[in-house]
């Protein structure tokens, strides 16, 4: 349907890639399969003139495809080509990845990156100097995988005070509980299921540590409450420890357990309002939650605004094409100059948010789901129980199961809202009872607003 | 945290409201409590110069809230304002609202709209005459309420090839549905609940036969598609003749009945892929797929991309301030200039898209749900089988009901893909049975993928 007016009208846009990875090899994908539906659809012609890897000899497919674009090792030049106009970094790592993009910004060159751990750390610096030259990052791909979540909260959701940040943004974890919760499988059985359907990566530390999920939140609260917050100040715990029997409690009570990033405004009015409480760690999510829908390598981000209420975005957090449809989104956003105009104006970014006022993670208010082996002797819950009490803590409901598995009786117990510094005194002097067998097993439940009816 | 400095750069916006009742008094809200914060964040100071009432003296709150505002009756001298930057039309109707709208645009003024039925019909039309007059329209709010559901098709998703569009549009027919689904409601006592809480007007036709549905969806899709789609081109069926029975039955077989708003591609090769087929009905949906959960007034649209998969965006479809959170971030996104430049540059508009070639409904290929009432004698089950094998339809389950209710028995049939057009033919077959009682209920059943393990 294009015109010759208008084809003539299509400007070129160069566009040097660094990495060929995953990630590069699905963004060259769009940038060739889909060339003309994007020509028709934006007036760009995407034009890959390098592509950087290790070893260009074994690229020669790559070659043939790219008759246009040099497949090399010098990224320096690549940059530095006037034929480039914007620098995808999709290589990872934060050495150097960091000292590319710092050189395509210094030449005034917007950068395309997914790159959250970099971002999460020196996402500040990095955006400021994008500043003074004038220049912009795109990072939708950084979190959520192809799910549009930076761009809403950049625009989107500009007009509203947000009040909490709810997320499921670690495909890998979501793939492994799922397995777990719908197939009654162990941590590992799940974990080398993840590793052979290519979920998780060979050394999984990142991911199931909660550190990758720790980044995202760092990246996405940042834009959310106008802060600037790194992952290391954001209690994070993993899920490297969470047993099958857990889960199987969880669902008897009608919960789901799910890895959620949290970040929220710590409540009270006043000043109190401007502290933030940001977390990691597996969730009891009630089973009627919408974020207990959502299977497998999955993302989904909750958000609660002051005027639109409750959103929530849903789609692949992770993978080839879903984040190759983030980074092309980005490349329009920037080869338009859409992207420019917003990353210039908005004050959201990190580089001109005061750092966040977080709440000790001690001060959390939760409810908790507590397991404890017990002897099975008389008087055992009443020490529990006094335990619980003695700091404050009232009881919603026990389970005490019946076992033949010998002296050792599983009592589970969850809690009304309690104080998370109070919650752990509570449980060390729990575990130091003669009568429990540690270490007692706690996880957080989240109680989300219930919204059935209207 | 703002300096001295940065205020200095403020640039003061002014803003002329057409219309104040729901919506205008959210965005009036949100544009006077949120002043500072929206200050902070954009370095925009919105300033509402003129609000457009039917009856000022009605007002006088208003006057004395926004005193550097003009109430007014005198939409043209408001817009005319040199003052006035931003025209946001929130007025609805489509005759006073359109000429509004283009004597803004012939002025280059940015025009902001919640307004669907206006640019369903005559959307080609004004964003012809934005270009014309290098301006813009913002219509974030017309659809989906505060979901940023059109930002996302415009720049989140353009990386795609879309397949389909699947979504929950009308929040006064989810909130009837759902009312009928889990309180066994009937459907006049939900559609008095849905009035009484603010949810359905009056005269509540435009909701319940469908129609609002169809007309987001023609915007939607023509942004999905890239084609120019009325909505009356789309075949439409709203909830108004929908039974409890119906609800009861589909529950017992595991679905949940929603009105979904569906665009798709007729799916084959070649030719046949450039054909839609778009339509809006009441739909059996498994109660395992997300948008069985979308409770009470929410929205959920899925969206199937071929590089992002299945992504959803999920939040609140309607309501005051929803919608004036759309429109909100339309006006930083409009004040900035990123809306204009994608509002140029982009293809993707009606008033640049090719008219939508579409499928004629007769042609879908569809699950249906049968219910029909048939007198309890020999062979009537086999009379009905005999029709639907006639027109090579072949069924997938029947349930016919024990009853104490005289001699009409129901029977419920659903089947495996078959032709809209024969089921039809298959339908006044069957109604023309002497054993059974007209008329037949015929409901159509959607199979989204199923994407639980992965």
């Amino acid at each position: 349907m294009t015109t010759t007016a208008e084809l003539l009208k299509t400007r070129t846009v160069g566009v040097c890639l660094l990495g060929h990875g995953i990630v590069g090899s699905g963004v060259v994908k769009i940038l060739t399969q889909q060339r003309e539906m994007l020509r028709q659809r934006t007036g760009l012609n995407f034009q890959i003139r390098h592509v950087i890897v290790r070893d260009p000899t074994r690229h020669s497919t790559l070659a043939g495809q790219l008759r246009e674009a040099t497949i090399s090792v010098d990224a320096t030049a690549a940059i530095d080509d006037p034929q480039t106009q914007v620098v995808l970094e999709l290589m990872g790592g934060t050495t150097t990845a960091a000292d590319c993009i710092q050189r395509a910004l210094k030449l005034g060159k917007p950068v395309i990156t997914a790159n959250k751990s970099l971002l999460s750390t020196r996402g500040a610096e990095l955006f400021a100097l994008a500043k003074t030259y004038k220049t912009c990052i795109g990072f939708e791909a950084s979190c959520g995988g192809g799910v549009p979540i930076v761009q809403s909260l950049i625009k989107g959701l500009a007009a509203n005070r947000i009040d909490a940040l709810v997320g499921i943004v670690n495909g890998t974890c979501n793939f492994i509980l799922t397995q777990m919760t719908r197939l009654g499988w162990t941590y590992d059985a799940a974990l080398a299921e993840a590793q052979k359907a290519g979920f998780a990566e060979a050394d999984p530390a990142l991911d199931v540590s909660g550190r990758d999920a720790a980044q995202k939140l760092a990246l996405l609260a940042s834009l959310a409450f106008n802060v600037r917050l790194g992952d290391g100040e954001i209690s994070t715990e993993g899920i490297d420890r969470l047993q099958q029997t857990d889960i199987a409690l969880a669902g008897e009570m009608g919960y789901v357990i799910k890895l959620l990033a949290i970040a929220e405004r710590a409540g009270g009015s006043g000043d109190s309002a401007d502290y933030l409480i940001a977390r990691v760690h597996p969730t009891l999510v009630h089973k009627d939650d919408v974020l207990a829908e959502v299977g497998g390598s999955f993302n989904a981000i909750s958000v609660f605004g002051h005027a639109l209420g409750h959103a929530l975005f849903y789609g692949r957090g992770a993978g080839q094409m879903p984040t190759a449809s983030a980074v092309v989104s980005d490349l329009i956003g920037v080869a338009l100059g859409s992207t420019l105009i917003e990353f210039s104006n908005l004050r959201i970014f990190p580089d001109t948010s005061p750092a966040a006022r977080l709440l000790p993670f001690e001060q959390l208010q939760s409810r908790y789901y507590l397991r404890l082996s017990a002897k099975d002797e008389p008087g055992v819950l009443a020490q529990i129980a006094l335990a619980l009490g003695q700091h404050g803590i009232s009881l919603s409901a026990i389970h005490q199961h019946e076992t033949d598995q010998g002296q050792l009786v599983p009592v589970v117990i969850t809690t009304h809202l309690a104080n998370e510094g109070a919650m752990q005194a509570a449980l060390r002097q729990i575990n130091a009872l003669s009568s429990i067998a540690p270490p007692a097993v706690l996880i957080r439940i989240i109680d989300q607003p219930r919204e059935f009816a209207r």
